[in-house]
């Protein structure tokens, strides 16, 4: 099943993308009706990035990059690479040469469910990835993947194409035929909190702001 | 056993909170006997805070948040949420919203055995959390919990009112009834410690310092 | 077999540590045929410090630190303490105090597969630390183990006198016979990819550069 | 997105389900191209257990249990449960009350990505389960969910009327429309593996069985 | 703060102690509005045992057990050990001696939140223990601990002469005060539970006899 | 470094393994001054078993069992396997197939710091596993190790030729140059532990028969 490479996959429009990107991962996972969540050992290697992009995704042998150059060749400007090695692994099958390379395609960054390594380069070419574990560990290029088939990542099904929303909060996939609905209830849910975040901010407590409290007394709570 | 809410707890008194606060997480767990540690997986979302504060603690249902409103309301200025889920959980029960309302009635930060959210946010508006883990995932406000009552969290048991200290180092609790006596010891212990600092630093060695070689020799350590 | 100081080992030459620490984890892992990495869970108290340096292990037992102070006084300048367990153990043996004591002697930091603490302290003073945990919970000083012998630390076996490179990738140990020769592949390695860096960053793909295409298509790797 | 309950799912031939059950987890694996397996934390709660059925599947709240009693009335003699909290949960969804109505209903086990109680009751009811965890913590009936919708169970994409195999190596899923070939793909296999079995327990070598000593030469290999 | 034996102690009745033992960790837990579980990585060394019985505690240094002896002598016939050491740790505290002289007291089994070792032996013995690992890593005798103060053990609070549950769905502990009401509202529960399990053996299923239908639908559940 | 096969290596005396053997993984830990035992992951796939034999070392590549075909060549009667991988890993390097080769070959059982698969067949052929997984996951076969080597599994550092002891209690090591040392203090220990069985099953408390009283009191403890 494995070794074969998808090369024309569809993409989500851009301005959904940038919309989905400004939202960040807590808002949209909520939007989307609180699914699509990678598990929440995936970590930034550093903080303060937040990136959307379409999937590119890489179904990798255990221990072994080889794939991630064939992947390289299909990313276009704005993507974002996903690596789902087969069996659970925390080898280091990325670091600052396959960035560079990543980079120079226009790839926003990197989700593995592996290790990373080069980390310090990484942050300073200022190339996100959230990742499992920092690990150097190296690893070779003796057996075929596939390129651009759905994975596994995490925990998550990620098909090509699938808009990834990745923050300091961690990475949520979003399916690309759903991801316009998704920005614009996001967008929506954004422009709600604003309101709610003035009066709380205010003071006003969220007991009488989401009128909880007959709610509550009916269900026996008590203050003593 | 749920669906309490006790309103008026006692809190020390706000110098010995200070003082402890000024000491530290490592300095006040000696200081008190090596009791007291939250487990060390409870980690700070950014690094650099150090706080002091009374408990206002959350006995929460395994991914339902809705104690928290009402917990808020229980908050004092200088105070510190406590949130324990009552079996083993990861979901994010607390974001930007609440920590907004939290903040705007003097809460100092947050320290959760679960799940946090919106961690950019959080470190913006200058709101430091400790938790399990770093995890959008939503949660619902379908059944009571209690506020104020003992509960246990990462470990330690933790009655409402009794003083949290939190910095880079983790979490340490200590009973409200033993604060004053705690803080001077841990005061004592610091001004104890400048002087030991000093005379390491010049290159003294603790061998000499605390006059270790005959008990080491006595045990029967040898140079080879 | 505890109760051993050995007070003369032999480190690698200076020029030769800091070409080492030049390359970084990485890069010396992979010059010596991807061994000596200790586990993915030795990670550094802040981001951005580099080492090297000569091992000076210490063989403790869980909980007991006193065999720190016993090491210090075996420290030379440049030289990197090692801290390993005789079993699983995450308590805060090293905090400010001791560190303010190896620092004096010209240590340039601590591996350590258990817990530290003092963390703010440790990074104001620039005091660099990979751990297994951070944790302030204290040890004790009532058993003797040893400083200066061999230690299996994280997974790897570290003889005292080896090389330690740490940096935001882990920590990598080399052999002090094989340090030498470790650090000429290194640089070489360096040199080798500074060229590659610079193709790829033009948009070579690694595929081309590396000719791959024809061994893929001789696999059976299939576009579609 | 939850709330929905598919009452009619196709299901694989159950002639072709008792062939993947006879062959048992790793040749089902190995036959379907090395895919499918579920995490390698789903633990028997009994050692012994083989079975195969179809899934019918619960996409649950985490700790609220609510919808398995939904699920049991879709089942069919034959099925195995499969029970996917939509966060990490070690929660005890299941006893053997929940257990004594599934079987009442031809259900041959049950694979759950979370906690399970009674497990004495199980065992000698005969009623095998995979699970995440043994775990008394009740849970609640408080929240929709869903059944017989597609999941992601332990790492593993599950659609409603796949096949499961599962026995003391883990939890397999096949695919409804590739059961057959998988069914025929694994008696092959076993059918090979019975002439293997005989020639290496008459002490045949697989170096010479496989013909493996001139590539491993040609790789290198040094025999000293 | 350690240093202490408490000689005598207060236990419940054994009539209700008796009584717990036959409902099991699983109902007790459920009669006790879901409070008292221990951790769920406190397994059973051997399946099968289901015992109950008075906590002596002891509060032991990691990687010390010298506070056993000093316990063994405060046992009852019918006491269940609690071992809780003050830092993580999973050394082998325990093993065939110590249990031949706890069980020459009359001394129904052990919790530890730490390692066991001569598992085959205790299991010949018959002497059940929960434990976080099996380890056979040695302790020292150093350091003096207490016993029979209130520990924290596995997450929850345990005080001297609480009831402990023990059996394979794991451990939870019944406040010695309570003891009596919860052993009332186990048999209750348990007398209920017979004629349910009846009837859903009988193919009566949990939505009609529990009459959850219209609730159901009334949230919104749909049958497609 | 890798792609080396060690033909001759030196084995322990016959009667010192089975002195080892009879002695157990706890006896012999401590006769040898608590060392050498892997981590506390490593367990058996079934209850007791007790083996001692030779180490036939096999250091592989993450994912790739070729080396063990290599290695099956090397045993000798009485020897057992050990197989590390050089970075974690949990794949399924082991089944039915090769126990069969390693058993008609003599070997008495294997450790492995991986997953292992066919736990069923295994436990009917009576051929021992410790492992740190069970996992389905297959290998594959493309790159080299090496066989009798010195490696590091799980923690411990292990010889070509060094005697393993495995049991119910986990794993140890012994070095070969020691083996006869250690097996006659483990006998030692284990005649001297017979007469403190029964004096402790006669009711001795170990207080009395340590003379332990006079210490502690000495150190403080109080009885209240």
């Amino acid at each position: 099943m494995s070794g074969i490479v998808v090369q024309n996959i569809e993409r989500a429009d851009s301005a959904v993308i940038a919309d989905l990107e400004s939202c960040g991962v807590s808002t949209v996972h909520e939007a989307q009706g609180r699914t699509g969540l990678l598990a929440s050992y995936m970590r930034p290697i550093y903080a303060g990035a937040r990136i959307a992009g379409s999937a590119v995704t890489i179904s990798a042998p255990p221990g072994d990059n080889w794939m991630v150059h064939v992947a390289i060749e299909q990313l276009k400007a704005g993507d974002i690479l996903v690596i789902a090695p087969t069996s659970p692994c925390e080898d280091g099958y990325f670091g600052d040469l396959l960035a560079t390379s990543a980079q120079a395609r226009g790839c926003k960054g990197l989700i593995i469910n592996a290790g990373i390594r080069d980390v310090r380069d990484l942050t300073e070419m200022n190339f996100p990835v959230w990742s499992k574990a920092v690990f150097a560990q190296g690893t070779i290029k003796a057996s075929l993947g596939s390129v651009n088939v759905p994975v596994v990542c995490a925990g998550a099904p990620i098909n090509p194409g699938a808009v990834i929303v990745a923050d300091d909060d961690g990475v949520v996939v979003v399916p690309r035929e759903k991801a316009a609905d998704v920005a614009k209830a996001a967008k929506a849910r954004e422009a709600n909190e604003a309101d709610k975040r003035a009066r709380l901010a205010s003071g006003e407590l969220g007991l009488d702001m989401y009128k909880m409290r007959e709610k509550l007394a009916e269900m026996g709570l008590k203050y003593v």
